[in-house]
C-alpha cells in the first residue's frame, strides 16, 4: 500500500526509527483499537475525550449526541487530533532509564466535517457499530429517524496521519548487560472474556452469535 | 475520601449520572491504567500524545527526553489535559443506537511544572517506574547523573479532575425488550501473558520476580 504524505506535524522527530507512514500500518492499528482519544481546543484550552469510532477507506467517523459540547465544537470545524494507542507490553530493562512500552499508536490531524446527508450518516453509523463488534449492525435494530436526528456524525479525513511502533526486547546500555537484573517483556493484550447475556433477554433471542463467540480485536 | 472541587471544565454535562468527583474513584482509575493521553495546543493546534505516568498523592508525574518538543512545551507552562481510559467491556444493546462501552475514565486539567530539584526528580521517576511495574525501581539500576540530566520530569497537580464511569448491562428503549436480539456485555480486560526473558539475560539474574509473576493492573 502507499504512504501518507509526511507533514511537519506527522513527522516523528523523537525516535524516528519507530515511525511508520504507510497506509497498511496506520489502518491496521485504527481497525484493531476500540477507542480513540480526540483532542481539541476550546478558547485555547485543551480537551481530550475518549470516543469510539469507525474507519471506512480514508475516513474516520466519530459520533455523539447532538447535545454534546464536544460534538458541537468539532462539527463547527475546529482542528482535532485523534490518537489511538494499542499497548502491547511492558518493556523491563536492566536500567530504570531504559524501561519502556511496546505499543502501536496512530496520530491523525485534521478538521472534521459534519455528515448532513442521511444515507451517508446511516452508513457511517453502520461503520462505527461494525467497528465495535462485527455483525451487530444487521443483528440489532437499526436507527430510526428520531435516533438519527439525535446523533451527530463527523467524518475526519485520513490525510495527515502517522504511526509509531515499538516492538521487541529492552535495549540496555552495553555495560548494563553484565548486571544480574531480570530483563524482558511482559506482553499485554486487551482480552475479552465470556459474554454476559442481559437479564431481560427475549426467550427467542438467538444463542451467543458466532461473531462474538470468536471475538478478537486482533487484525494482524 | 473527600471530593475534588467541581470546575466548569470537570463538571460532566453529558450523562451526569456517570460522573464521579471523589478522590478514591479518580485515584483508583489513575493507579490501574498504564498509559495516559496528554493533550495540549501548540500555536492553537491540538496534539494528543500517549505517555506513561505515575501518581503520588495529589500529583501526576510525566516524563520524557529533554529533546522532546512535547516535554519542552509542557515544561514551558502550557495548559494540559490528561485523560486516562480503562475499557471494561462492549455493551451490545438490542438497538444499534444504545450500543455503548463500559469504561472508567479520568480527565485532569492543569498546568504542569518542571521538577528542577534533583531529589524530587529522582522520587518522581521512582513513582513512574513503580507505576509501570511494582518492584522494578529497586530491582533495576537506578538513574545516573547523565540519565537524570537527559530526562525532563513534570508534575501536574491533581486539583481539577473528574471521573466518568459506565457499568452494567445495556439500557434499551422499553419496547425493544420485545425484540429477539441477543443483548449483553462482552467484558474486556488488559491481560498480561507470560513474561518473555531477554535473550541476553545474565546467568546470575534472578528468576522471574514475584512482582511480575503475580502481575495485575487491577487495583480494585
Amino acid at each position: 500500500m502507499s504512504d501518507f504524505e509526511a507533514s511537519p506535524r506527522t513527522t516523528v522527530k523523537r525516535l524516528p526509527a519507530r515511525a511508520a507512514y504507510d497506509h497498511a500500518s496506520v489502518y491496521s492499528i485504527l481497525d484493531e483499537a476500540v477507542v480513540c482519544h480526540a483532542g481539541f481546543s476550546i478558547d485555547g484550552k485543551p480537551f481530550v475525550i475518549p470516543m469510539t469510532y469507525g474507519r471506512r477507506d480514508d475516513q474516520l467517523f466519530l459520533h455523539g449526541s447532538v447535545a454534546s459540547r464536544l460534538l458541537r465544537s468539532l462539527a463547527g470545524g475546529v482542528e482535532v487530533c485523534v490518537t489511538v494507542t494499542l499497548l502491547d507490553g511492558l518493556v523491563l530493562a536492566r536500567s530504570a532509564f531504559h524501561h519502556s512500552m511496546n505499543y502501536r499508536s496512530v496520530v491523525v490531524f485534521g478538521t472534521a466535517r459534519e455528515i448532513a446527508d442521511g444515507e451517508e450518516k446511516f452508513l457511517a453509523l453502520e461503520t462505527i457499530t461494525e467497528h465495535i463488534a462485527p455483525g451487530r449492525w444487521s443483528a440489532s435494530r437499526q436507527p430510526n429517524p428520531a435516533e438519527l436526528k439525535a446523533t451527530t456524525v463527523l467524518a475526519l479525513p485520513l490525510k495527515e496521519a502517522s504511526a509509531k511502533i515499538r516492538t521487541g526486547p529492552p535495549k540496555d546500555d552495553e555495560e548494563d548487560y553484565e548486571l544480574p537484573v531480570w530483563a524482558g517483556v511482559v506482553p499485554l493484550r486487551l482480552t475479552p472474556s465470556h459474554a454476559i447475556a442481559d437479564d431481560r433477554l427475549h426467550p427467542d433471542a438467538p444463542e451467543l452469535p458466532a461473531s462474538l463467540a470468536g471475538f478478537t480485536r486482533e487484525r494482524k
